[in-house]
């Protein structure tokens, strides 16, 4: 069974074996004649699919998360499926964290991702245009321009969670989860996740 | 005395009255012959000022403030030799916090400004470009997408600013003053925070 979770940027392929993260020309040329079970929160490449890859199975149709939550996006929903309790952080185009409670959504909040927070810095001033350090001492006041700006990003996902979820298992996934992680040593760091929220929308819709 | 707040994106003017928010062009122009005393973070926009405005006085080799920060910016350095004590928020074309305790800066941390965020997140999806709700509930997990793009720009500040410095008074000052001061009611909005500390400086060096 291959699975596709298609981003804003990229598509991520999934057939058992290690994850494939490709462009939408390399993910089509290679899979568009396969059967594959996707996900797609990009709208203009949703078009692309339907005619390049008429095989492909939209498993927007199979939503089965409890949730009140209005317009939660597909991916999100797949990853909170995967991990079903505790926080959810996926760090990818953007950044979301979503809070599960025993199988049901509890709600969740999104920030830029950590590309979309650099180009932000670079564009204000190019004083600005620093790197993020996953390392960054976030216990204490900045005194520096690149700490202040890599405790800006961090800094709220650690203080938030601790707030909102503080005895909460936490599971980070997305291409940016490296840098996530060194905040929450107790942390799972899953990449397998969403996929695994496909699976179970699968399962559950052949039940 | 006339002083002049150089920004990224402004020029921010002060005489005594109302203070004027003017384009470069539009500064240059009305206040060019005048003696203005300014401060600037706009690495691009000085070479004009020198060209264009000879008799405007550099208020960058004024510097006073107590820190052992390392590359604030003046204009972060002018609105905490205003405030002299507290916790200041300058929420401009970058959102910057810093802690100051009887004039001495302990240090503080840069977010970019409202409209960067509002550009950010509009650059990833078009569903996530939502306008940003000064009166989110940040007390409890968002459930819908414009309550989660407000609750990531506005809870962090109100979190961080309540871990870090706890018992601290706090000003506000910047062009989105008003955004962020729902999340405090009991700070004072001060928009002539900076020029406060220009005087301070100006004061200084008179000495």
């Amino acid at each position: 069974m291959i699975l596709c979770d298609v981003g804003n940027s990229r598509m991520h392929f999934f057939d058992g074996g290690k994850p494939l993260h490709l462009t939408f020309d390399e993910g089509l040329g290679r899979y568009g004649d396969e059967v594959v079970y996707f996900i797609c929160v990009n709208g203009k490449i949703a078009p692309r699919i339907s005619k390049e890859a008429p095989g492909w199975i939209d498993l927007s149709e199979y939503r089965m998360l409890h949730s009140d939550y209005r317009g939660l996006g597909i991916d999100r929903e797949a990853a909170c499926l995967g991990a079903w309790d505790g926080v959810v952080i996926d760090a990818g185009s953007a950044i979301t964290v979503d809070v599960m409670e025993r199988g049901l959504h509890k709600g969740g909040w999104i920030w830029p991702g950590i590309s979309s927070f650099k180009e932000a810095y670079a564009g204000i001033s190019p004083k600005l245009a620093v790197g993020i350090d996953p390392g960054v001492d976030i216990t204490s006041l900045p005194k520096d321009t690149e700490s202040a700006v890599s405790f800006a990003v961090l800094a709220p996902v650690k203080r938030l969670v601790e707030y909102f979820a503080p005895q909460f298992d936490i599971t980070i996934t997305g291409g940016d989860a490296h840098i996530f992680a060194p905040l929450f040593p107790e942390a799972k760091v899953d990449e397998l996740l969403v996929f695994k929220g496909m699976e179970k929308m699968i399962k559950e819709k052949r039940c």
